[in-house]
């Protein structure tokens, strides 16, 4: 069969190893839609392309690389908050964009769904995106595609590409043999020097710690990763984006350190590091507790994509991999020497008892769930409270916690649980979603039901932006009170429930449980304050006493808050 | 008291007519957020950042101006696509984002809420606003204030004002005296020569007629429209997006002009001009319904903000205003002739008989609602045949009436309904909204609920999206069937109803019109290709039969469909 402009992209992507595409239909891109329908890819419907964005993003961490399809315009500028977090956090989303035919766009004629020029929207893509291309040359397009797709892959970023109606069927040269991109080698040279003296610093440190990030997930180092912690023999903490990076059921795994919200034990061991080693981890404010982290006087190696910087100096084309593999087969027998540490497993107690009548609270209820989830659930944590709360919950394999760790965009988490849903059929999403998030993409639990998901959604009701009235108060942290668990009924399928008690929360649970043809959504209602303890740290950190400039706190909304933010 | 860059900023928009503003808080912006309440302006939150771009490009649309508040990166990437959409439209909207410190945005940490750089999301701006500015200078912001909020108003385009936390409360010089930045003046031989052949033009024709655009009403030039339309005694239409430019209570006022999909007496009048006068009206392809207008051999005036053309040459530097006031000033003493035409007030029928247990069809709800609505309504349309239906009602005052007619952004109604609600409380918002594009932008009926806005909105439901099938059918049209009559339960406030027959529709408008604390929900049950007439005609000119390229079925997915999308 004669290829065409359509059938080679979507052969493309289908090579990289996409099966489903999220999106919203729009004239423009109609045309296309079949032609990924007729290929096999399957097509999934949202409420709205943002909603596509943020399942999309979900799905790409979870399989390798994600796709929404929408249409010219309003499609586009709708999903481009999703793009921009997939830029953030480094995910390799493409967006297919239909748009107006070739001769149209040197029409004076005003298209619907434009505005500015006719590449406007392709331009503002240009600065979320690392390639942002349009079909309008059948033999040009076979390249075009390629260049960017190997770009996607490569970076771990979003690409843009925008195909005129009247190009998706154009014949064009068939794809050959589909070759995902190598990375540039590192220098020989800067790479041997880079792990001598790594190796120099680990080998006389007393207290090295290991911190993995969401880099050794993104390029598929995780096993390689495995084997370094392992020949080690050192403790190993994650960043909060690269959560699940290695099972926290593993031994020398210690959980999840992120500055002065992290849980005590963790913080100990890493802040009394003298060497600590990090893999794949971004420097963010979130990351390292909102500059609570105390690393002052530390040796930091910071090994990322392409370079490695110890203290002050770096070298460059130095790759993450080869940095990995490289200290993996140096280590000593035995490992590194490393005070008795005790590992994040041990901590996990799936004991609960539950006290009927008891009103519910942030750390009961996180107690539970910890008993609750296990080898099969994919846990999916909304920006808030919730990513904090999720974060000291015990993962059981790798890349088993999704969540927007870095970017923190609210609303990510109801989308992404349909996207985690579809990515891998045989885990169970669990996601956690305060009520201010969840009205942001409320809608989405609509195609949850609509593909008789068993996701199960654990709401935070704390009665509006709580995260917020713990940084600093004020009306605009109010909204407006939902009977959220009634959604079910509007959206025809499902099945929601209320609970304020232990007790009603364990039936809750048994229900869901018990139940596989539809989510589960419960509601769980929290007084306004009670929050977690990362956040509670949080707040104690930042507090005035411990000489911050912020001062938390819990009413009244018109003095000045002197911060940091 | 000493200006602070907050004070100052607020103070301009104040002057410029502001007195809401809508938006999601966010830690970066909390602070901005507290000297607007403390101003006076009313802060209006929304469940999510586009509904409250939506809201704020019609209450803009109303009031003048409009403004959003949100935080940075994930609040300004979210809203995106309701800017845009202001940009298509020329409405002035006001972006307000709060920023990262002057010292972060220095500082190699990366940020939460950002991607990329920390301008990049002020880069994504610049395509979609006429001023993308930072206020990092508290010498400098006043300047830079007044020059954006100048070209906001000027140009009738959306601005962004990004402002770093620590700037807030930066003092800096106190604003003086405001003054509205005049339109550049018409250059005078360019005017009298254009107004001279325009005269000629019209006095030697025999049927010409006027249509009025959204410029008109932009550049608030509807009182001189009107003195131009009664001085020449001519017909006149207006276009889709420019509905209501003038009352259609006018005796002269025929009704909207929009190609193949107009009233075919509409269409009459306007196709056999000779010569069309068109003032402020844009040359969309949906404003001439998607290309089926007949207006070959037509002598075209067009005139719009700063130039005229007649026919194929073009006078620079004419100003829209100068026309309207110089042709009303050399009309004749008696107008210009024209054969005697039907006005659309004419056709205006109030009288309704219902008949009970009758199943409900678009044409005979549109024609319920011609006769309820009335002084104090405004109606907004939804993009979809919603627009299409509401383009025949008949409103009885100046811009009553509210819809996306170019940029056609699905989901923008409901959002825009708090926004008609919030400007102007003395009208009466009637909504028209199908069910897919409800189900885009569904919570915010939930802050119609929370402000007990009286709102009725009358929800199409005919099981997806009939305007795109109608078009080109697909899997993709199909969307998750809901109880939306329920979802006022879901949302603490309101009233909804499902409504079959006549007499259901009866009883639900009654209890509308009874109460008056809470939206009202109806959700009308349509047959899936029960369509606006206009619907039906534009599928009528896109047949194959007419020569036209495209294919409108009603089934099946797989063909191809030659289109002319």
């Amino acid at each position: 069969m004669q290829a065409t402009v359509a059938t080679y992209l979507i052969d493309r992507l289908k090579q990289a190893g996409l099966k489903h595409a999220f999106g919203v239909p729009g004239d423009y891109v109609l045309t296309f839609m079949d032609r990924l329908i007729e290929s096999g890819i399957e097509f999934v419907g949202t409420c709205n392309e943002l909603n596509a964005g943020y399942a999309a993003d979900a799905y790409a961490r979870i399989n390798g690389i994600g796709c929404i399809c929408v249409t010219w315009g309003v499609g586009g500028f709708s999903a481009m908050n999703a793009v921009a977090g997939a830029y953030a956090e480094q995910v390799p989303l493409v967006v297919l964009v239909g748009g107006p035919r070739t001769m149209q766009r040197r029409s004076p004629m005003l298209l619907h769904h434009g505005v500015g020029d006719v590449a406007t929207m392709q331009h503002a893509y240009s600065h979320i995106t690392v390639a942002s291309v349009l079909l309008d040359d059948a033999v040009d397009a076979p390249q075009r595609i390629d260049r960017a797709l190997a770009l996607c892959i490569a970076e771990k970023r979003p690409i843009m590409i925008e195909i005129p109606v009247d190009m998706v069927d154009r014949p064009c040269q068939a794809p050959g043999t589909f070759a995902a991109p190598a990375r540039p080698p590192s220098d020989p040279d800067a790479l041997r020097e880079a792990l001598d003296e790594v190796m120099s610093l680990l080998s006389t440190a007393r207290r090295p710690v290991i911190l993995g990030g969401v880099e050794l997930h993104r390029y598929g180092l995780m096993q390689e990763f495995r084997r370094l912690v392992e020949a080690s023999a050192l403790p190993v903490a994650t960043t909060l984006l690269g959560k699940t990076v290695i099972s926290e059921l593993h031994p020398q795994a210690i959980g999840v350190y992120e500055g002065g919200t992290s849980r005590p034990t963790i913080r100990d061991i890493v802040e009394n590091c003298d060497v600590l080693l990090c893999l794949g981890a971004w420097i963010s404010d979130i990351n390292f507790g909102v500059y609570t982290g105390r690393l002052e006087g530390r040796h930091m190696i910071l090994a990322n994509s392409g370079r490695l910087k110890i203290s002050q100096h770096v070298y460059e084309q130095v790759w993450i991999g080869d940095v990995v593999v490289g200290l993996a087969d140096r280590m000593p027998k035995g490992g590194l020497s490393h005070p008795p540490f005790t590992s994040v497993s041990r901590l996990l107690d799936t004991s609960f008892t539950v006290e009927p009548g008891r009103a519910l609270t942030v750390s009961r209820v996180a107690k539970r769930i910890n008993a609750f989830i296990g080898e099969t659930t994919t846990v999916i944590a909304e920006t808030g409270d919730s990513i904090f709360l999720a974060a000291d919950l015990v993962m059981h394999h790798d890349v088993g916690f999704i969540g927007q760790a870095f970017y923190l965009s609210i609303g990510y988490a109801l989308p992404a649980t349909l996207g985690a849903a579809i990515a891998d059929p045989s885990r169970r999403p669990v996601a956690f979603i305060g009520d201010g998030a969840f009205q942001m993409t409320a809608q989405e639990l609509s195609s949850l039901c609509r593909r008789n998901s068993n996701a199960i959604v654990l709401l935070l009701n704390n009665d509006g932006y709580t995260t917020e009235r713990v940084i600093h108060e004020g009306p605009y942290n109010d909204i407006q009170p939902w009977a959220y668990h009634k959604l079910p009924e509007v959206f025809g399928g499902g099945w929601g429930r209320r609970v304020t008690t232990e007790d009603e929360l364990e039936d809750a649970l048994a229900h869901a449980q018990a139940k596989n043809d539809g989510p589960v959504l419960i509601e769980i209602m929290l007084e306004r304050f009670d929050t977690s303890d990362a956040l509670k740290q949080l707040g104690a950190e930042l507090s005035p006493e411990r000489g911050q400039a912020r001062v938390l706190r819990k009413s009244g909304a018109s003095d000045t808050v002197k911060k940091l933010d």
